[in-house]
């Protein structure tokens, strides 16, 4: 049978992740890979987990191996509530809803928020997920210039005054707070409370996607920009336990008003029912126990490490000529930005030859022809040898490819 | 922040399921309620459960906790691709993806396939979730008859030919094929065979939805349609471990053409990326230890001593006049239609008011003002002395009702 005419006008227009397709390719044998985005096996807390299990399967096996509430089981949203609360946020369980991975928190914002030809306000680059999720619904972007401080409020301030001349309300400004996906870069505190400020005088609604924010290695908290709306609701929070703990539970939450939670718990109840129910119990276990708490410095110190000897390794190896690249303070990536002559997706073809691989920049950008110069290159998954040695071949890759001269395609 | 004007359109239009509203007001204490579609948490093999665990962190703990593959963990899908053939099904596991749940499995379908004013052939009565997830997606249906066989094949050829006057095309005949919910009814043999015939010369594909076909309690197993489609790959089967294992671990799959499985995956990496790889690895190992398979017959036992109390209970206390139920074999389900003048929906306050509650029929019909008259009996999760009461109580408001001979609304 052929399903072709079958399909939906969505799936004709879908296609894989370039990322995704790209990462095949660094699959080789001996390639050591900066490509992945993927936490360390070796902050799993294996023990600590089989111990819960234990935990759950004497006190709750009934509920923990049952469908759940749509919303996430009440012990586990009053425990991310408190956990939040200790970060200075203003929760309410209510208003946590228990989602399956983050990316599910972006597409049920998608399902409730977005009509086909909406605008969204993001940062340049963004987080490529959160593009696929806000594309299927036929999402639009304005993008907002960013630097080592963030995303710059002047630029979102410049978009929404453009955007309100051609009559176009954005749904949201997006955002990943700190050390983000993919440039590693923190929003500072002075620049979180324009954005708030800004928000407040356009009314503008703002997702803060914060997975990494609790993996900070150096410097000082920056509080979250939910913890800075004084009530007005305006801030939707998205948090995971994919950093922190493990990601393969599948879960993260998010934070919203109550109507809006109400709109995406019933928008969940027909794209899967409830979330796992048994890591929930699990992930409840483990953080109001302190467990998770008494883990983050143990992530951090390993991630520290890995941090260091790649920035060292790239001050070192990598060519100092038109080349700059983030002074991560947390999270899992680093991002670097070659001469603009530089196509950082060809270049990936020479680089997987010498066998070291990375993302190339250029999906990270809504707009087409931004961002071929640019990569994205993760610190947390590959061993501290394979960094160093990883980072020199990539620094003779790039050098040739300065060297060549090679005119943007 | 009013985020009323930020909604998109489906929000506006999107409405909590009745059934769910329903069943807040029957979870006083005290309500013996037959609302429910829940295993047994009896039927939870929480030792096995707990054994497995402890061999998958032993083993796999680092790709048991991390993130995994879109389309599911390799063994998982062989070890189902496997558990499927040996009911006649021939199923690669490249053909298998593992899903949060079937429900997940029926939303990516309505991604996949349905543009808004799709039709999408269905029985009457049909599963809600299913309705739920197409409704989304902007589905219509074309409604097809069934009775204690199941589906009509010549109401859905007739259907088929309607349309096709009309210059419409379905986008596919979606059935729950045996013990279905909410009817308890099982497609027969032959009626499967002639349904294959009608796609075929149709060009239809069929969805085939079957949580509950493990769970047969008396006579002949009947194979599913999946095994009838000689080669021609129309049926696409959705199948879970939430009715032979436990529902809390959210794991379900769908088989359909590898063409077809790429276009779901793709999609489900925007939905949630990944699913849950631990409880994976769990269910991968319960599957291929053969634990799942010696537990089934556990669960069979237990809930045919259920149906037995229940439809003899039914039998004692149910009114004669013009009220008839579904004799199931196997399931979760039983189903009775009441005299046409009784409408369930308004009957279900003076139930609940005599502690006893279920689910009013209509909502399990896509079209307005049809079975207003039936209702939805679940008989897996009651303790066997609360289904006794609980059924006589019912009895007694029936009777109550049908003396009546209020006017439907």
């Amino acid at each position: 049978m052929d399903f072709g005419p079958l399909y939906s006008e969505r799936t004709h227009t879908m296609k894989a992740s370039e990322i995704r397709e790209l990462l095949k390719l660094t699959e080789k044998p001996n390639v050591i890979s900066f490509a992945g985005g993927l936490p360390n096996p070796g902050t799993f807390p294996v023990k600590e987990v089989e111990e819960a299990v234990h935990r759950v399967l004497r006190d709750h096996a009934k509920s923990a191996l049952q469908y759940s509430t749509t919303e996430g089981v009440a012990s586990l949203r009053e425990a991310v509530a408190e956990h939040l609360r200790k970060d200075g946020m203003r929760v309410h369980p209510d208003e946590v809803t228990i989602t399956n991975g983050s990316q599910q928190g972006l597409d049920l914002l998608g399902r409730v928020f977005i009509n086909h030809g909406d605008t969204i306000l993001v940062a340049n680059p963004t987080y490529l997920g959160a593009l696929q999720s806000f594309n299927y619904f036929g999402a639009k972007y304005a993008t907002c210039d960013s630097d080592a401080d963030g995303i710059i409020p002047a630029s979102v301030e410049a978009r929404l005054v453009e955007l309100k001349k051609n009559g176009i309300r954005p749904k949201f400004l997006y955002v990943v707070s700190t050390f983000a996906n993919p440039s590693g870069t923190t929003i500072s505190a002075a620049r979180r409370r324009k954005l708030i400020e800004i928000a407040h005088a356009h009314d503008l609604m703002i997702v803060e996607d914060d997975p990494y924010g609790k993996l900070r290695f150096d410097g000082d908290a920056v509080p979250s920009m939910h913890s800075m709306d004084k009530g007005e609701g305006r801030v939707v929070y998205l948090g995971t336990f994919s950093k922190i703990l493990v990601p393969g539970f599948r879960l993260a939450w998010s934070v919203a008003p109550i109507e809006a939670t109400r709109k995406m718990v019933i928008s969940k109840q027909s794209v899967d029912l409830c979330t796992n129910a048994f890591t929930q119990y699990i992930a409840a276990d483990l953080l109001t126990g302190g467990i998770i708490d008494r883990h983050i410095p143990e992530i951090i110190s390993l991630y520290r490490k890995k941090r260091d000897v790649m920035l060292g390794a790239m001050e070192k190896h990598f060519p100092k000529e038109g080349t700059t690249w983030t002074k991560s303070q947390g999270g899992l990536f680093t991002w670097a930005e070659l001469p603009k002559h530089v196509n950082t997706t060809k270049m990936l073809v020479d680089a997987v030859a010498k066998d070291v691989a990375y993302v190339p920049g250029k999906s990270f950008f809504p707009e087409p022809d931004v961002g071929y110069n640019t990569m994205r290159l993760n610190f947390s998954y590959p061993p501290d040898d394979k960094i160093k040695v990883g980072i020199e071949r990539l620094g003779g890759v790039m050098a040739e490819w300065i060297a060549k001269k090679q005119v943007l395609a």
